[in-house]
């Protein structure tokens, strides 16, 4: 049977990513990326809300995404490639308490050199027909919602259309020679010892052993290193060689509310936060629901990252909930903006995250031949040209990884063992 | 519906062990044990080896082990109570470069005052009948084995009978008046919301909402506090309201194989380790396969604790496996121990760690009402008293837990979120 060099499981976002850098690094090497779907980027990728935005509190976090963000401008300029880059900005609504506790995290953000604007909330209330005191509505007030003191706008941000870079990535990575088999699943990670005796029940535990590759629904394939980019499916492939890598599947839902009357035309075109006149991806301020400018479809795309009592359950096709919507989305959204009472849903969809349920970062390492890339906590679009190249480094021995832009990263800071990130404090 | 001050999942060690210290705590507060078995011990506790040692490098683990160890030492003491308290000492077989290793950590304990003594190969060889330079045979050398160099006796470790000190804590509660409801299967925890609006869907997202009990096999159990104590099988709730605990189930087997012969029966009762005149609890070099003096049965029990590729997977009955001891355990044996060649199990058993796959030791925090106490890595029983008292500080809200013999421990250190334990570097 062939031996490839290394076998990745998994063509989402970070499987594509990770076999284009190693590609690239070693053209020589024989590559296999294996899927379960017909295509690539067929799992949770395809169900993201695709935006980014650089602007953290942890370096962690902000080296990861600004370099990538850098990649996409590159990728941008390119005759090939149109990502549909779009800087609508990110816009935080905050009320007087928010502020307030945000306010030295956005002075050290500062001293970074990130950009931000500080709005009134009556200069807010006015652009954006916002009702900034919610709490005199009494049923606002029951349900806890705050009134907005001062919005904060972050310029370097914004959406990319991630089908168009799954498809930069897979036609790059096809013109490198890298094999696609898509329809293979991987079923079992193939554990065995280094020397095989024949003996019953090998690997035994006084033999050295590792990992060989996988088993798929179309057999074994065998190979030097066995990659698992599969998100939230790495785990049950994982476990069942006792192999940890602190991941919980947490289910996220979109709805998409078309942009149907006049005001809410209005609002999604709202003038002056950016060169498209567009409403920035807006954050209302407690519960956090957010909304993206959706321009291509005339619609808002709205979402909440809701945790207890939300299951972690991996579910093969998860459904959004009407009533999350209905008494939940739509509840906090129409207070705040009078021009959605009434609107509904033309469409709506769920994936889920693979969270990092220790520090929300995401996780590479190796172990027993195999390297795990993942956890990476619904931001994997926008660090995944930072994670591919990381994930390379490891699987090339270095200690180092270079991103894009130059700036090098430790690769051992997303291990395991020797972990070193900073918490983030800028959740939405 | 009543209302308890408490329901505690799991009638195994440490649910005793929390029932007990928060009653004797809190003698007024109507707490509920409730167990899916039907009797208390019968799922993990039962299938342990009961061992213990006061020798760890790490603080967190002897400061746990100490006082539980003290507090044995009281029950043993009591009329009422026989634990069967044996102190028959872990001797360590170590080989040149694992001695070598070992020496700063020894001298690190000498200087806490924890007491053990060295032994040299030849001695040891001429005492237990032990073969010492193992790598003369081809096989023991192709399986990897090493030749003993020293031997490290620890006198402040031995076993207790685990059914004994569970009748304790059974009788103990009881007569506290602490409920216990047995055949009674916790199937999911109670997520509700502070205010319910009636309202589909609730707990929504904007509602403050708590842990209020569990649904049980025998119906709803409502309650202040919602304990989880349940080992392996509190992941399965847990994850249902997503709330993440750091544990793995992992299988561990034990092999009592008797002392039939007369070179086994003067192995069993070497003279000179300890008053007893017994085997010590022995570790050979590597792997350390290990073997406990069963004195009760005339036998000794064998283990090893394997990792990679050993899966991570709930059972609800693990089994032994024959491979694992004719190819694993009895090879390695029988090369360093002779006496054993041909010796064969005449019984075996297996059960599940609760294993904290992020640094081995125990986990207690509370969250949104709801205290798990868990993640006990294979050690619970040797822990149960100070894991209960320090669960009981958490129940009572107080920063610290007073340990029998007045020592104070800082709740918070074995929460996951201000988390501050010592790393162990003597695992078995």
């Amino acid at each position: 049977m062939m031996e490839y060099d290394a076998v990745i499981v998994g063509a989402g976002i970070i499987g594509l990513a990770t076999a284009y850098q190693i590609k690239k690094q070693r053209p020589n090497d024989q590559i296999l990326l294996i899927d379960k779907f017909s295509a690539a980027g067929q799992g949770n990728t395809a169900k993201s809300a695709a935006m980014f935005r650089c602007f953290f509190s942890s370096n962690t976090n902000l080296t990861l995404v600004n370099s990538t963000v850098e990649f996409f401008k590159h990728v941008q300029s390119l005759p090939t490639a149109d990502l549909k880059l779009k800087y609508v900005g990110y816009l935080w609504l905050l009320s007087k308490k928010q502020y307030g506790t945000i306010t030295p995290v956005l002075a050290s953000m500062a001293q970074k050199n990130l950009e931000y604007s500080v709005f009134e909330g009556s200069e807010l209330a006015e652009r954006l027909n916002l009702r900034i005191a919610v709490t005199g509505n009494e049923e606002a007030r029951m349900m806890g919602l705050k009134d907005v003191d001062k919005g904060i706008l972050v310029p370097k941000a914004g959406s990319i259309d991630i089908d168009r870079l799954v498809q930069f990535y897979e036609t790059e990575i096809r013109r490198m020679h890298v094999e696609i088999r898509y329809h293979t699943e991987a079923e079992t990670i193939l554990a065995e010892p280094q020397d095989s005796l024949g003996i019953p029940g090998e690997p035994l535990f006084w033999q050295e052993s590792g990992v060989t590759g996988v088993d798929t629904s179309s057999g074994k394939i065998k190979a030097k290193k066995t990659i698992i980019a599969a998100g939230v499916w790495a785990n049950s492939l994982l476990t069942k060689v006792g192999i940890y890598s602190s991941m919980e599947p947490l289910k996220r839902q979109l709805f998409s509310v078309k942009a149907s009357t006049p005001e809410l035309k209005q609002l999604l075109h709202t003038k002056g936060f950016n060169k498209r006149d567009s409403l920035p991806f807006t954050i209302l301020p407690s519960p956090k629901v957010y909304m993206k400018p959706a321009l291509e479809e005339e619609a808002f795309w709205f979402s909440y990252g809701d945790h207890f009592p939300r299951a972690y359950q991996l579910e093969e096709d998860p459904q959004p909930e009407e009533n999350f919507y209905r008494y939940g989305i739509y509840q906090v959204a129409s207070k705040y903006l009078p021009q959605f009472v009434g609107a509904h849903p033309s469409s709506s969809w769920a994936g889920q995250y693979a969270l990092n349920t220790i520090d929300g970062q995401p996780v590479i390492f190796e172990q027993n031949n195999l390297i795990v890339v993942g956890s990476c906590s619904g931001s994997g679009n926008m660090k995944c040209d930072a994670i591919g190249r990381i994930a390379a480094a490891l699987y090339a021995g270095e200690e180092y990884a270079q991103l894009y832009g130059n700036e090098r990263f430790r690769v051992s800071d997303l291990g395991l063992k020797n972990r070193n990130v900073e918490p983030e404090k800028l959740i939405i």
